[in-house]
């Protein structure tokens, strides 16, 4: 596409503004996501875009960049899944670029804007959330967009890579009940997250299967971090009735709630097992190493990218979702109970 | 900066075609780092384009991306260096690309023709060493470069950001010191890192000071990883005068040199004392919690592409080098000597 007065783009440039009402200098405004046009005017051009089939970008217009938004950019999971996807377009010639929402499920307005500037080949979405009008900003444009670990209802058909979630919170709980442990407390993610949810889904049917009653008391959701883990188990653990086990959403957590049992004077595992989510490096060095379940982050960045690449060459993925599956590793932090 | 036909380029290009006795399109190839020109050619085109001071890139031109080149992006130590960079240019509306050179320190040959398409604003460069053909390809674009933890040779005057790691070395090994340490080890990273060496030499320089005679037996060069810590610390815990501390070169090996104790049947701290440096956010969470020293590693990103934005908007950076505050944070893996 080009809108600069080349062949081809022109024609559909102004056949847009024709419609629409406008000049052919706005509708290449808002393709180029620059500022000077009204709200309402843009959406009325982004949707005569999207009727009429706008064509991609030429190869030439877009930079050869594949742009992927986190929430937060605070983990070695983060890290795992950037390396996972430059691994990936690596060989195309592509370079990875990242943006941040500062913890948000929904990129700024200024987002959109200054990535279409950018002209990405594509957008990988980590637990992100796309309001309407930003999923009608890269649909007009033609700019693919797979989600990782999406957030929120899923009621967009966009693409989607995850890890077999549901049954990696079904083998720990039934790891801890193997060994014995009939009172499993989860500290689980914030609801929003789906993959949190599947977890603990999981981990209720690893219960039931094995007829351990479920204590509602013994579920807390906290934020996936080392912090929220720590606190959620100095809850637990001053229960009258304290679990004998603790499985955690993600690894950051379950290191937390190691802290909290060396607090409450409880020793990992005789005192309390405990089973983290994701397998980070650093949790083979904790002391005791953790067992947790395993996440192939590089590998759905991977993923990921390649559903991306197929999008961006003008095919269609095999698959709207893949689920790369997760593996129980068992370290040093389960035990028998006391 | 045109090359396209349109104004003022055209005139720079063939001016810079004439000198070179080559066409417009070979010199807008060079520009592009589009193949099908000769190395010799394309040198030459370099040349003359760094001598006759060719026009940087129009604003409209460069795309609104930052580059970041690593060696590898495979600890938080990455992770937290490009969260700085972020940090710093977003609010100009800038994102961060990031290209990893997997573990070479010097990017290959496709990396320079393929950030010549992204046409960065500018590039920061993590613990890497750029030939003279690529510091020229860049040169000759306009395209600022800032270093931080240069390796190699400082022999270019390429602006660099870093952190005071000879005054940590200093103040970590005189920690042990006054401790009542006497066999203090060292492991150090390969000798390439400049900010290696200047840890060792800060070490070097707490022990003279101390008075404490240099035993060459008790430093160790290994990579600046987990399992580089443990290997190097095995060899050292074998040595019939065994060291009854260890200051490594990052957070990575101090954890490597922990799993040397156990695997010894020592107690850190109470039969081996073990220093860090970083301070990644993990550290914190080791049993027991690593003494280490803090590098500002998201401040330093931001200082880089500070300096980056400088350059790129014409202006020269107040310093050449900076070097922001390391500081020793005591925590529970040092203590008095057996």
């Amino acid at each position: 596409m080009a809108v600069d007065g080349r062949a081809g783009g022109e024609v559909r440039v102004s056949r847009i503004a024709d419609l629409a009402g406008v000049s052919a200098s706005t509708v290449s405004k808002v393709i180029h996501g620059r500022p000077g046009v009204s709200d309402g005017t843009r959406r009325r051009i982004e949707e005569l875009i999207r009727e009429h089939g706008f064509q991609k970008n030429e190869k030439s217009e877009a930079v050869p960049i594949v742009e992927v938004v986190f929430q937060s950019l605070d983990s070695l999971w983060a890290l795992e899944i950037i390396r996972g996807v430059e691994e990936a377009v690596r060989p195309h010639g592509l370079a990875v670029t990242l943006t941040e929402m500062q913890g948000g499920h929904t990129p700024e307005s200024a987002w959109a804007r200054q990535m279409l500037a950018r002209r990405p080949v594509g957008v990988i979405a980590v637990s992100a959330e796309f309001s309407e009008a930003q999923l009608a900003q890269l649909g007009s444009r033609a700019i693919p967009l797979v989600a990782l670990d999406p957030t929120g209802e899923p009621t967009h058909a966009i693409p989607s890579v995850g890890a077999t979630n549901w049954n990696g919170g079904l083998v720990a709980t039934r790891h801890l009940v193997g060994l014995g442990h009939r009172r499993i407390a989860m500290v689980n993610g914030p609801s929003e997250f789906l993959c949190c949810r599947a977890r603990l889904d999981g981990h209720r049917a690893a219960l039931d299967a094995a007829g351990v009653p479920q204590d509602r008391k013994l579920v807390r959701t906290a934020p996936l971090y080392h912090d929220g883990g720590r606190d959620a188990a100095r809850e637990l653990l001053r229960l009258p009735d304290r679990p004998t086990a603790v499985f955690a959403a993600n690894d950051l957590q379950a290191l937390g709630v190691y802290d909290a049992a060396r607090e409450a004077g409880l020793r990992v595992p005789h005192d309390l097992s405990v089973v983290g989510f994701d397998d980070l490096a650093f949790t083979q060095w904790a002391d005791p190493p953790l067992t947790t379940v395993r996440q192939p982050l590089r590998r759905m960045g991977a993923e990921a990218a390649g559903m991306l690449l197929t999008l961006a060459a003008g095919g269609e993925p095999d698959n709207d979702r893949v689920e790369l599956p997760t593996k129980l590793v068992v370290r040093g932090s389960t035990a028998p109970p006391p």
